[in-house]
Formats: structure tokens, sequence, C-alpha cells
């Protein structure tokens, strides 16, 4: 199968390297790879790693045409208030018959519904494994492991900063103290607020409810509460009374539809939210006939992300 | 698709109440169903949830061909040192052309290879999502949702009964307290000390060995220490110093084999595996591509264990 990435950064390279990795047994081929800070790469035999850059294309819509690919990886930096331009590069490509698989979460959490009618109008497949947990299977377990399975809610600790942030404070530090830790760690968004203040969590949550509970939300119909305001001293005194403190994303089912909120819990020591440290991640799911049940992430990188994106490739060949 | 069931007890209810529920979208009828204990029932339009029993087929061979069954699932009771009569009631479902889903660990953890050989040779398919986690997607999530992945490793707290005693003997109960507790719960197997002395979970290693990373074990191959020999004074200096046990079952691939053991660990109350708590159950998977991943399940029941049996069965109709 032939496919173009769609900014082509740390991800877009590890996933390059995966797939060169794996070419014997999944015959995907790199025949275009596009950024607007190097150029443009075209290569229909397949590019290597460290494409040769050309000239830009004029458009993200000139460089699908002239890649002739039959999948478009969409990689590019995410706008976290709109889920642009995303989801116009996403709608480009299915235009032009491509699949389309992203790891970016503003079209899942911005777009869904009307995304995958377009697709399904198509004829294409839309897949974004990797928009929540890296590579671990959220959508593709319900999708493929859960069927006849209603889900009703999920409690998730998805944001990997807000869990450093508050581990550092825990040991007595300061919020700034926090946010550097972060950012050695490499975990931290541009804009840290975007984790503090639990935006990120919220773009998951609408991500999550939009495919697994037919929400069609957006991040801005979450109701909002960061930790900015969480204080060393207050985390200690959580921490004396045996509780922990996590940024947790909810959703609920109710007879108004689903509720979604992002809020600095403060968790029992044994409640399995609390388990998620570090840079770890972990989600419970709420359904009918499963009862709870979850997926966890322990320390994911980069090669967890690219990952995601493969298993997209790779269900997509099985389901066409 | 018409199926057949060997053992009908509390599981076997449980299943046939889900598959009644789900039957306008996922169209499987009970043929047959036949107990030692009542008898045998045959209905080629689908029997009820309590059938008529009628006089016991003489063996499950004559019950297999008098229901004219597609799959055949096996959910008698495990002899937990050999895993028969399961396998062979397998082997006669395969020798029929039947595809068979078990919720019997037993044949998974003695003859795996050599049941899905005579699978593949029958041409038919053999599951058993339900032996490790009740329902909770593993074998199926690796399957399908983790493609080019290489299973490394795995660390698994997967039997209820002793993560309910030891939470009694932390609470200063004695281990003979706690197994009523967990009598009570309706946790236990007939004989607890099966999963005091970590059978159960060496049951379940195998099978989880033998499936994700190709052991060809069985449960007599694993190193086991069970935990009788714990005490709660103890347990009480392992808590006061911030530490916690659970019976964890864990496998490595060494240059000579899959090592695989049982053992009543000390966890650091950070460990994910101290996460799981109650009836509840965890597993993590350490993998080539994906890093340390894994999943989870709340307190589950029959229910969960009937559920996995149903997925195993669409996922069939969806192979085939």
């Amino acid at each position: 199968m032939r496919v173009a990435i769609i900014g082509y950064g740390r991800v877009g390279r590890a996933l390059a390297r995966l797939l060169e990795l794996k070419r014997a047994g999944y015959p995907f081929r790199v025949v275009g790879a596009h950024t607007l800070r190097h150029g443009t790469a075209y290569d229909a035999g397949g590019l290597p790693v460290e494409p040769a850059w050309g000239t830009p294309a004029a458009s993200v819509e000139e460089f699908l045409d002239r890649s002739q690919a039959e999948a478009a990886i969409e990689l590019t930096s995410l706008n976290p208030e709109s889920g642009e331009p995303a989801i116009s590069h996403i709608r480009a490509a299915f235009a032009r018959g491509m699949h389309v698989v992203t790891a970016n979460k503003g079209p899942v959490a911005f777009a869904y519904a009307e995304l995958m009618e377009e697709a399904r109008r198509a004829g294409v497949e839309f897949r974004h494994e990797a928009v929540t947990m890296d590579g671990t299977p959220v959508f593709n377990m319900v999708r493929h492991n859960l069927p006849g399975v209603t889900v009703t809610g999920f409690a998730g600790a998805l944001n990997s900063t807000s869990k450093v942030i508050l581990e550092a404070m825990g040991r007595g530090l300061s919020l700034d103290d926090g946010i550097a830790e972060a950012r050695a760690l490499g975990v931290t968004e541009a804009d840290p607020w975007f984790d503090i203040d639990g935006w990120d969590s919220a773009c998951k949550a609408a991500a999550l409810a939009n495919v697994l509970m037919d929400a069609r939300t957006t991040p801005q119909q979450v109701e909002r509460r960061g930790m900015g305001k969480l204080t060393p001293e207050r985390l200690a005194e959580i921490q004396a009374s045996g509780k922990t403190v996590a940024l947790v994303s909810r959703a609920k089912r109710t007879s108004d539809g689903v509720k979604l909120r992002v809020r600095a819990e403060v968790l029992e020591k044994g409640d399995m939210l609390a388990a998620a440290r570090g840079t770890s991640n972990l989600l419970v799911l709420e359904t009918d006939l499963m009862g709870r049940l979850g997926v966890f992430t322990i320390a994911p990188g980069l090669d967890q992300t690219a990952y995601g994106v493969f298993s997209d490739l790779v269900d997509i060949t099985r389901s066409v």
C-alpha cells in the first residue's frame, strides 16, 4: 500500500523506521512526505527515512495528488482550539479516495461524526488509534474485541504532563519545578498550560466519547477544571490522608446525552486510576455486558505513537 | 450458527441468556446442551435457557453427532492436573468439523499447540478468550490489534481468591478467615488450595505463554511457590513498609525458552500489579514494539465469562 505522510516530525520518522523494519511482512511504501519546514519529497518506489527534501508543494491537495498514495497519514501539529488544519487535510484525502490514519486528536475531538460520514461516502477508512493512548488498543479493542457491547461511560488518567507535575509537587516542588521536570522528560506540549488547564484531557475525552459513545461533542463542551490552583501544601495534606490526585477525564451517558468532565480529582490510593503514574496512562471503560474493564500503557514514547499508526494501516488492509 | 454446549452450569446458563438477549444482531442458536448431572437436551430450533432435560447421551461424541452443531462450546469443570476431559471433548468436536470455544483453561494450559494443529487440519477455529481474564480481551487483543508485535514476557495478578485472602490477612484475619471470605464472595474454586498454592495461577501462566509466546509448556513446568506460608504478622510487616503482596504469574523469554513462575511477590505500592485488588485482575504484557501495556477487569463475574465465549463465537463468524 502506498502511503503519503502529511507532517514529518519525530512521529513521522519513527513511523518511517517502523515501516522499514516491518517491510517483509507488511508491504507499506512511503511514496510522499510533506512538511512546512523542510519541503516535500516524492518517490513512487519508496522514500528513505531521511528523504531528500524538494520544493514544497503549494498545498496539501497538490501534495496528495502528486503522491498517488492509497492512504494519507495525518501527523501535523494540533491546533487545540479547532482541530485544523488536520481536518481539512483529512477531507482532502477523502476527496481523492484515500484512506486516512491520524495520530492527531483534533479531528477526532472536533469533527468525528462528519469525518466518518464523509469517509463512508468516499468508500474509504478513517482510523485514529494513536490519538488518546499512543498505540495501546482502545478504539480497535472496542471495534474488534467487544462485539455487542455498549460503552456507557469511561474514566481515564490520560495526560502525562499533569502526572509528572503532580508527582513533583507531591515531593514538595513548585508547579514551575514540576513543569521543568515534565519538559526534561520530553512529555510536555509546547505550552504546558494546555496540559495543566485540562485542555489536552478535554480533547481526549471528546475524542473517546465521539468514537465510543457517538457523543457528537467537542472539547469546548467538556466541563473542565484544571489543576492550576493546586498547591504543594494542599497536595501534602491529601497525601497525608492516604489519597492522591490525578487529572481525570470522565464520561457518563445520561438522559440528556453524554456528559463529559475533566477535573483534578482526589483519588483513594486503591483506585485503579491512581495506578497510572509518571508518563503512564490508563483508561477504565464502563460497559453493559462487560462491566468495568480497561487498558493501560506504561511510559509510552514516540515509537508507540508510530506503532498506533502502523496498527491502523494494517487494520485497513484487513478491512478493505 | 448452531452451537452445542458441553457442560451446562452457571456459565452455560449465563451464556444462553446472553445469546437470547443478542439474538437479533447475532443469530446463534443453542441446538444441544449436555450435562453429566441433568441429562441432555436437543432442539434444532433452539433450546430455551432452562431446557427440558432428556436421557443423557451415552458419550460426548454421541451428543455432538446428534446435535448437528457447527460449533461446540466446552464449559465442563477443569481437572487441573491434566486438562481432561475437556481436551478429549474438543478433539471430538474437531473430528466432526466443528469450531470450538472453551472457557476452560485446561486445554489451553496443557495442549494448546496440538489442539491448534488439529483445528488447522480440520479447517475449524479454536478460541478461548475467557480462560484467563473472563471476557476481557487478551488473546483477541493480541491477535487483532497488535499486528507485528512480539510478546517477550508478561506479569499478571490473575487469581481473585488469593487477592481476597491476602486483603483479609492484611486486616489481621487468619488464612482460614480469608478463605471463608473468598467463599462468601463466590470466587473460590472447589478446593481453595488450588488458588493458594498457585496452581490456578500456574495454569493461567501456561495458557498465556502457550498462546502469546508459543511456549509449548504445561502448568507442571511453571516454577511455583504459593502463599500458604504467609502469616498475618509477615503481611503486617510488609504493609508497614509501604508495600503489598500479590500472587503473580510471570513469563520471560530467555535463550533457554520461555521461563514461567508463580510467586507471592512483595510489590511496591506504585507497581501496576498492586492496583488489581479484590476480585479484579490485571495483566502487563512486555513487547518489542509497544513496550509495556496491559489490560484489567474490575470485579468480573460469570456474565463476563459468558461474554468472553460470546465474543469468541462472533469472532469465529467474522473469520470463516
